[in-house]
């Protein structure tokens, strides 16, 4: 056996590394159909734990969820023009509405539709149709809605939970009267994404505004949330846009002000996908699996029965039944704590290399000699796989939450300080130039350079494979000249390769 | 005004009315896009309450959700040829991945695919395709899996949440070693179902196995939830399938058993879907509009301030979010009772009507003689509009919980009541035909008669429109004979008019 659970090690190989992850811990598999994954039941649970919060959140700043179609007509897709520019190219369509035998026991289309109908990329263009209905007046803003769904993006290159045909996601759509509560709330969603990536996900991010370049097709700004990943590339992991009233004249939102005059309203748009739990794997996972922050993580603890015959079976049982209902007893971020007893009949050390591999925070193995001593052995997933310490049983339930929390603050402060440190502020060309020339499949952080709008899309960011990430809200007042077109510098934007 | 909120009442024109209770309970909306329906927050709201206790269920009997494509090769659904036929007719296909401008600002279809895909009218072969990579060893089994997705059939005849093209829905796929267990399963899930049917919706429902021309196509054994709407009419509120090996078969779910013989598997489905809203909705609401259980209402309790003046308008807010603590720290089948206050600006009898239609279990309403006398004045959804009394605050409060289930057992008791009025044993076809003959738009309830597998497919039922609904889980010794074909019986069945 290797010295690590996953081959290769990070080092080795990290988009190889990334794959052999999801494989050991369980948690996805690609499918027969092109670009779509399966998320298995251990993924998926963590899907669920984010859905769950994120949820809570969305309904504590007043939002409901509503659901609205999968298809969309081709012609709705026609009515932004930038939205289409940007969306159009990468979409499933369906043209028929039936299948027919053709006499040789295959199946062939038929039945084909009118007007060709579009698997939702996203869906601003449907809702955006319903919601002129639902608006007359000001009385009725602002309109406050989300959906959970799946959509679809007909991507060349996939790569499991992070660029998938398929996804599912939330999207957030509002309008509101005025382009303040718009702006407003733009930003209150992208600060309710940056504060579950902080405090659930344990990733540090960075909310900035993207530079023209890179907003949402139709936007009128883009703010996002950016993530440092391991191996120094940058994730968007979530998006809020201020549509301005683009969409609202697309769609013919318009409302009857307290004033008594026809006005078009001001709409949003928010959402994160599965896309996170790529973000999640590739923040804090290790050479020997998946490290998932506990606060969402689907298992807190998994203990471990050791014996040698039924006699030791039957006592052991009954000491970690006992162990499993006081740690149940545990509260933890508003709910028990989630334990499971492994009684499979299979060797404790190829369950705990199981349990390795799939994140869970806290193993306990209770055996006669622990049982003898009011003892557990417990093992930490933030530390070795060996590095593990015996505890009197009664501290240990009385400090499981603590000792969860540590962990989550851990994986905070770990990964903050990576991402700190790979921030390099850079003011001219050349530097930039050197910072990226790592080779393909090397990435060194963040630069922090001065920039100007003439300076978008120089040619040497293409040939560097390296993009605008955002224009970090907090930031400071830039002095000097862009170092791509040589203007004076108008803000500090972060570039970075990125997925 | 008319006499009820409802224009047409009931007993005016049925379906019409249900339309109306949809509209003025703000429920859902039908789309641009045919057949497709869009489900708005009232009537989310109700689905998440529904998925929420489904799930927990579904968890507690053992199951983990995972997501499988939306989208199914065209080869797949070849695989199973009796599951072809049920299916292939009417399902959305994609033909196509890209869309490219046709010159005149018109989008056309581009990117033809080697092989169609269809949108998933269900996941039997998918998930099949997928768990015969899961099973490889006896030791891998059960495998208890739920999706909760959406999916496409492309109805002719639609009618919000009953009958839509899409539509919302959970479905369970599981993995058996011995058929005995995969039978157990299904009976498990079937009664899972029913509980949750009589529990929280109220409705009461007949278990039963569907005949063998009412099985799902592939199945060995259907069975299913069978409830009774006010018309009369009989709704398929769930099914759970024993698909025996056909469909481990057509995906080759093999097994090694402990005797280390390669065995094919044993499979289940079983599913519910936002029809279930619908049947929510024929059950309970009345012509004033809609009616929902408590254990199933977004919202248990509204507050309604009354105020003639500001200095009136502070009191009385203060008054009644003392209340809205109070009543949220009352515990209702395991949550926080649900309550809000609505200070619209708006009459105070608008807002009543509004809550009214919405089906809210509680009316309050607060003004400063409620409040001098320290009491309430309370208008329950299962009594008239305008039967409403005054209640000491206090009481109120420590009573909410009792009238809540009060409310819900109230429901459950009188559509009982109704569905056992409306079942009648017939043993001649004279009195079958006598018994549907109504016409189109009327239906007399279920009728029970002796039945045997010779008897399907009666001339006289399609010309009656009536179905068999299902042989009766709980069903004493059948005697005489079949009313269809004249041989000796073998079962009662229950016939009805149905959705």
């Amino acid at each position: 056996m290797a010295d690590t659970a996953i081959t290769p090690t990070r080092s080795q190989n990290y988009p190889e590394w990334y794959q052999q992850v999801i494989v050991a811990a369980d948690m996805a598999e690609n499918s027969p159909v092109r670009g779509c994954m399966v998320i298995k039941p251990w993924g998926y649970a963590v899907w669920e734990n984010m859905q769950g919060v994120l949820d809570r959140m969305f309904k504590d700043t007043g939002h409901v969820n509503a659901y609205f179609p999968l298809l969309i007509p081709l012609s709705f897709l026609e009515k932004e023009a930038a939205h289409v520019e940007g969306f159009a190219k990468e979409c499933a369509v369906v043209t028929h509405h039936r299948l027919k035998g053709d006499g040789n026991g295959k199946l062939i289309p038929d039945g084909e539709l009118e007007e060709p109908l579009i698997i939702r990329p996203t869906s601003e263009t449907i809702i955006g149709h319903q919601f002129a209905k639902w608006v007359k007046s000001y009385r009725d803003l602002p309109i406050l809605v989300n959906q959970w769904c799946n959509v679809m993006r007909w991507e060349m290159r996939t790569r499991m939970f992070l660029r998938t045909a398929e996804f599912l996601w939330q999207e957030g759509h509002t309008v509101h009267a005025t382009a303040k509560e718009a702006q407003e709330e733009t930003l209150q969603m992208l600060n309710v994404y940056s504060e579950f990536a902080e405090q659930y996900m344990a990733m540090p991010v960075i909310k900035g505004m993207k530079t023209p370049d890179e907003r949402f097709p139709g936007a009128v700004d883009t703010y996002t949330i950016e993530a440092l990943m391991q191996d120094k590339k940058a994730l968007q992991a979530g998006t809020s846009h201020f549509l301005g009233q683009n969409f609202a004249k697309a769609s013919e939102i318009k409302y009857l002000s307290a004033e008594g005059k026809e006005e078009f309203a001001w709409t949003t748009s928010w959402g994160v996908s599965t896309r996170l739990i790529g973000g999640l794997i590739m923040t804090h996972s290790d050479d020997n699996g998946f490290v998932v922050p506990p606060r969402l993580a689907p298992l807190h603890v998994v203990i471990i029965p050791i014996y040698r015959n039924d006699e030791e079976r039957a006592q052991v049982l009954d000491y970690v039944k006992a162990l499993e209902k006081d740690l149940k007893a545990q509260n933890y971020v508003g709910s028990s704590v989630r334990v499971k007893i492994d009684d499979r009949d299979m060797r404790g050390g190829e369950k705990a290399w199981q349990y390795i591999k799939q994140g869970v925070p806290v193993r306990v193995e209770v055996g006669p000699r622990d049982m003898a001593k009011g003892e557990v052995f417990v093992g930490r997933r933030d530390r070795g796989p060996k590095e593990k310490a015996s505890m009197e049983r009664n501290a240990f339930v009385a400090n499981i939450t603590n000792l969860l929390q540590e962990m989550q603050d851990g994986l905070f402060e770990r990964a903050k300080q990576m991402r700190d440190e790979s921030i390099k502020t850079i003011t001219n060309l050349q530097d930039f130039e050197k910072y990226f020339s790592g080779g393909e499949n090397t990435a060194p952080g963040f630069a922090k350079v001065p920039w100007c709008e003439a300076g978008m899309g120089h040619e040497l960011l293409a040939q560097l494979k390296v993009t605008p990430r955002c224009m970090p809200l907090d930031q400071e007042p830039v002095q000097g000249n862009c170092i791509f077109s040589g203007k004076p510098a108008t803000k500090w934007v972060l570039f970075a390769k990125s997925y």
